[in-house]
């Protein structure tokens, strides 16, 4: 078995750290994005979509996507839970994952995708007014996930799970997206240092 | 139990395509996109993001998001498995739902939203330059599709999954969008009008 990451890159992020969540570890091939390796021909064999991370079993089956990979080891490796417990709580998890993702990490990403020079040749065309635009639509759930965090310290519930996850690699993205997080989001703050602090976090440092 | 829906909207008609597939019917609340009933209070109230569908249950637990509320249906009924059997082959469903709805229906949706005139004020602003270059990224997800498809009938493997419908339902949403399917894509043609031709499509027509 084999992960192709690409380390700080914030997917194969989110795999690093649910590894390290469920105390797993396996050999890490590392993908040189700025050199444009996940264009080659070798890897777009495994991902036609060109992007990290990928996860190669030994039977050669290629599961992409980082929720895919972790789910697969979800499958595999049930406990602790980091997908939710019971027909609710899975769902909190799904829709509070895909909140962070689509609401918030999305944003953040495409304020660095569309801005930063290192990003030119793979975001082709940048598009400089939705780079703009970002940031403030990142700022509107960030506002939404704080007040939701007032009485809760986990954003799914009472557990930590993946969309923890995608939260923490969300907020940490801000810093290369160069997207500043408000003084006055106490709870978020709280949230994100809470979940930087987790050694899992350390596992896959920005 | 209600679901709040809106008819012709993608993630929506995912829902019932779903229900449709499941065999479930339940109370179906309409909401009025176009006239900005999203954003009423009350709406917001239930999903903060403003978004739909959103499913109530009878204790008040709200759950937001398309493929949230499809999994907490999969949990209370799995049969037919809609998300995949087996580690393997719930990966498989999950990567292809997320290629589907990130690399396909992300940008077939950029198209509609960010040219179409009903969009004006709910994209905002509208980003002509996005719009622009949207049908060819999602062009190029269909290449990769249509070669995914050369030997099986359905895009996770062997068998009808919620993937399939995120695949139809974005196919469906070029036609809003402007975006032609190109006449050489013949697997992805196929495709679409087997999963067009199931009962569960006609149960949400676009």
């Amino acid at each position: 078995m084999r992960l192709y990451s690409a380390s700080r890159a914030p997917n194969p992020r989110r795999v690093l750290i649910y590894l390290a969540e469920k105390g797993l570890s396996l050999p890490i091939e590392e993908v040189d994005l700025g050199a444009l390796e996940q264009r080659s021909a070798e890897f777009t064999a495994l991902n036609p979509f060109q992007r990290t991370p990928v996860l190669v079993l030994d039977d050669g089956t290629v599961i992409c996507e980082s929720i895919a990979i972790c789910r697969y080891f979800e499958e595999l490796h049930p406990e602790p839970p980091l997908f939710g417990v019971g027909a609710v709580g899975r769902a909190m998890v799904e829709m509070w994952q895909r909140r962070l993702e689509l609401g918030l990490l999305l944003h953040v990403a495409n304020a660095f995708r569309h801005a930063h020079p290192y990003m030119a040749e793979m975001e082709v065309p940048q598009i400089a007014e939705l780079a703009r635009v970002s940031p403030a639509k990142a700022l509107d759930a960030m506002a939404i996930i704080d007040r939701e965090l007032r009485d809760r310290e986990f954003i799914a519930g009472e557990r930590f799970s993946v969309a923890d996850i995608t939260g923490l690699v969300a907020l940490d993205f801000t810093r290369p997206a160069r997207i500043e997080i408000p003084e006055e989001f106490g709870n978020l703050r709280r949230w994100r240092e809470a979940l930087a602090a987790r050694p899992s976090a350390k596992a896959a440092p920005v």
